[in-house]
């Protein structure tokens, strides 16, 4: 399955490019991860823009009303993708506006990493561990321990 | 108001280094905030050393069954701290066997930054992010918008 995670606004910092190398490359096994960054804008043009790049695939709203999930959770959802085969999940980000409402209700799913407002560099690296996390669990490596 | 942040075992990639140095350095008016590493060892040697590095401190545990905050709540509890002029907040951030029963039930606050398993350099690049956060919000700084 491929994912692709979509993001707004210029590419951060150095050590959120380094992160993400790390579990990608950790995760090149499990199919293509990768990272598309969309041009600032308002929020209308950046949801335009989102919409085109995450054609052709299942879309994934990350926001904080979303539903928030366990790591388990994730991986389990993660595994009946793979069962129905589904080819490709977008990953959508919001920038500093967050997400409309109506583009919200659009997605096929909402989650939630956190209650906190994480900053989307911040946010792009929980995701990519999770995505990291969810695959060990299904492979039922020593990664992941439940606490 | 100074802040330890405990966690446990060998420090992680260089990208959590460059990451803490960026808030650290943003924080740097705001108190003094260290990192302190625990040598990993059984539970009971984890949390012995962990009580001897946050003495003098009110201690907070990050564990999945903690509280869940909002980042303006978070904002608000540590301008409360402020108000009250407590000196030194410790946070405990647990290795891959998290928390005993005892220890949560001994920590002064106990939060979760998520209801996913955050790996522990994730998570203290979250709370650290957080902590930034929580400064610019009670400045009124832009960086902090409301979904």
């Amino acid at each position: 399955m491929d994912w692709r995670i979509i993001t707004v606004g210029k590419p951060g910092h150095a050590w959120v490019k380094a992160a993400l190398e790390l579990y990608w490359q950790r995760l090149k096994h499990h199919g293509r991860f990768e990272h598309i960054v969309i041009k600032e804008g308002s929020l209308a043009q950046v949801e335009a823009q989102m919409t085109t790049a995450s054609e052709h695939s299942l879309r994934v709203v990350l926001d904080e009303r979303g539903k928030q999930l366990r790591s388990v959770e994730l991986a389990k959802w993660i595994e009946k993708q793979q069962i129905s085969a589904r080819k490709r999940v977008s990953v959508l980000i919001g920038g500093a506006d967050g997400h409309s409402d109506s583009f919200r209700a659009s997605a096929d799913v909402c989650w939630s990493l956190s209650s906190l407002t994480l900053q989307h560099d911040v946010a792009l690296v929980v995701l990519a561990e999770q995505l990291y996390r969810a695959h060990a669990i299904l492979r039922g490596e020593p990664y992941h321990r439940e606490g």
